[in-house]
């Protein structure tokens, strides 16, 4: 009987295995350069944390369950929660602002299709303790860096706002809490969605007809600073005044970090937890034809709500299937083969040596595989061939007794004795 | 309101993460250059795939659930069914022998005490398509080199013995398959039990006093080779002398590698997994003090079970929470601090210069920190203190003013005046 694995879930074989590898030490390489240290979490945590805050929409996809002591348990997620937890357990000890970054295994239960997965990596990144955009900025630009690091150029958009903008439009109009949750969610779906088919969501969840074309004009201000601007002029809420002006800020210092050319103002991002209270913002491809390759904002109330000092913080997760998809379109995801420096191939009752040889080669820091197979000559040599190796090594009887072994280059063929003792000690 | 993470599964803090990751990466190091190709595993399988042969005991223990899709799914116990599974479904492609490596969280459900967690990592290794108890030999003596990279020396045993021994002088009582299963299990937990409580719990597998007292004699023949002889001398069973031959060329082979010195025969070595086919060993601390550090062995038959063509297999993994104890006993569990190499003060309105001073450097690998809080200059100066930082740049208006940032050594305290466009372009 054949056995499979789950639908959405994946098996990384030694070549995928290799590309996601090198990917993921660049990223983690480019956040150790930006001071962020690495935590780890745990896969699985009571379902309670993330039915604080993270939304009804990711607690409907979770893997939760009741374990053997019947506590209701769930899958990660999203990985917010457990760092916010991690935080407030060690809140007095620990210098701000904390830069955590970490690498987790996430899992939804969400119908698989091209870039969502059930099983999915994102790492993850959070400053801890500066409530300024500065470290919105930083967080920001630091997310480009970690892309163009990857080798992209050219090939995603930001697209940045801030809660307070379509909170102030939305609070404008007469609804309930959960209508206006509603509303987020629909809004947060409008690119997929045609202007009528949008329309008529938002009526549905609660708008008039008058409203909802406000509100699609509000998400249409898409563009430079300039929006931002024009955006002012065609809403009297204060708090949307607010958050335009905090963008605001935020940009002069985008213009710092010279990214604020990737960053588009895109009022329809409002990002699908619930905890966001600052900026938010959302990498794509230049086309938006891929979904979000990652998504992160401010969420200065979470720390608080989880029981800790009031701590402003800001972070992001980069989705690993999405990041594949236009690491690929962009021809820069690492396709390396796997190599062997040395093939040692043993000929006769010459075991012993041979395993000294290759004990040898590793110490200096080869990649060596020695034959437990016990095939004949040609059967070694072809197998050299087929594990991409460099040099074959000849262990055999005949050369040790003149005290040699013989070393092959498996591209050009050449063929030279070398004396044993070159390996030993 | 204060959340806390589940029993038995543990958060890592920056510190510990990084003396784990610098342990994992000595072992991930290890086994490439031996030849071990890196594969990686979904977190979540069928339930199924551990119900075919790892043995009852691990079924019980497992984090099992019905989806939300109705299947019976479980957090993966122990990663050997999913690792044959991956080989069967490319068994065509591949050329053997497969030397495979990975690094997976598993869980089970089991009451958390030292050294055992429900959520751990255990590095895992397996070979494909070797028969010879050569490849059992290069296991053992690759899982010795694993160690004693990690700077183990003399701090471990290697216990080892062959299904066939136990299974031969069990097969001579008359019991019944799952009586057998029950008595392997006792046998199993023989060291921690007294011998009147062993033989009380033989007899209640279904043993008379005599043979429980026989098979008793047998699994107290610990020892070096001598033992696999009278041990011959001691049981009829043809299954026993068949183990016993493979043993005693086991150890010719060990020899070959230098590793049999650090090897003792243990007839009590069963191994918890119903899949075990010829040779299972087991590590210890010297003194039997801690639970294994790793175990594993030959599984002849699994692939062939999961549908594909018969290969031979041999195999094992480590348990990194006794590996953890086992390090820190012996004084080489890394536990460095981190560093930060510079930290970039930012006094003024100066955040273009110091984003391009901080880039500058992090192009050159070095790990820095740029304040975003704008603190004032003591304020700064003392965070990079906190930071471990090595070096602190000055970036202010009135050195600007002259083009130069000031570098601060701060061990020495020693301070010097830069060009500032030593860090552009």
């Amino acid at each position: 009987m054949d056995y499979e694995s789950l639908k959405g879930f994946r098996d990384f074989y030694p070549r995928e295995m290799r590309s996601r590898q090198r990917v993921f030490s660049e990223i983690a390489e480019t956040a150790r350069r930006h001071g962020f240290r690495e935590i780890g979490t745990p896969a699985l945590e009571p379902l309670e944390l993330f039915e604080v805050k993270s939304g009804a929409e990711i607690v409907e996809e979770t893997y939760s369950f009741q374990d053997k002591g019947g506590r209701d348990v769930t899958l990660v997620p999203e990985l917010t929660p457990s760092v916010v937890r991690m935080f407030v357990a060690k809140k007095q000890e620990l210098s701000k602002p904390v830069r955590w970054f970490s690498m987790p295994r996430l899992w939804r239960y969400e119908q698989p299709q091209s870039g969502r997965l059930r099983e999915f990596f994102q790492p993850n990144f959070d400053i801890f303790g500066v409530s300024g955009i500065e470290a919105d900025a930083e967080v920001i630009a630091f997310a480009h860096k970690v892309l163009s690091n990857l080798g992209l150029e050219d090939d995603y958009v930001f697209r940045v706002s801030h809660r307070d903008v379509i909170q102030g439009v939305v609070g404008e109009f007469d609804v309930t809490e959960s209508q206006e949750d509603e509303i987020y969610r629909v809004v947060d779906k409008s690119e997929r969605l045609d202007h009528s088919e949008l329309r008529k969501r938002l009526e549905e969840s609660g708008l008039s007809i008058e409203e909802a074309e406000q509100l699609i004009s509000v998400t249409e201000r898409k563009g430079g600073t300039d929006e931002l601007d024009t955006l002012r002029y065609n809403t009297g809420s204060e708090l949307a005044h607010e958050g335009l002006e905090e963008l605001r800020k935020l940009w002069d210092v985008l213009d710092d970090y010279g990214v604020s050319d990737v960053c588009i103002f895109d009022p329809s991002i409002v990002r699908g937890f619930d905890y966001y209270t600052g900026t938010v913002f959302e990498c794509f491809d230049p086309d938006g034809d891929l979904r979000a390759i990652f998504g992160g904002g401010r969420y200065d109330d979470l720390v608080e709500t989880f029981g800790g000092q009031s701590t402003p913080a800001v972070g992001f997760g980069i989705g690993d299937a999405t990041l594949e998809l236009l690491m690929k379109q962009s021809d820069v995801w690492p396709a390396e083969e796997h190599r062997t420096d040395y093939y040692v191939a043993v000929i006769g009752d010459v075991r012993d040596t041979a395993i000294v040889v290759a004990d040898s080669l590793r110490d200096d820091g080869y990649v060596v595989e020695m034959d437990v197979t016990s095939r004949g000559f040609s059967g070694q040599l072809e197998r050299a061939d087929r594990m991409n190796a460099e040099n074959t090594v000849i262990v055999g009887e005949r050369d040790l007794a003149d005290g040699v072994v013989t070393v092959k280059d498996m591209e050009s063929g050449d063929q030279e004795q070398v004396p044993v003792e070159e390996f030993v000690g």
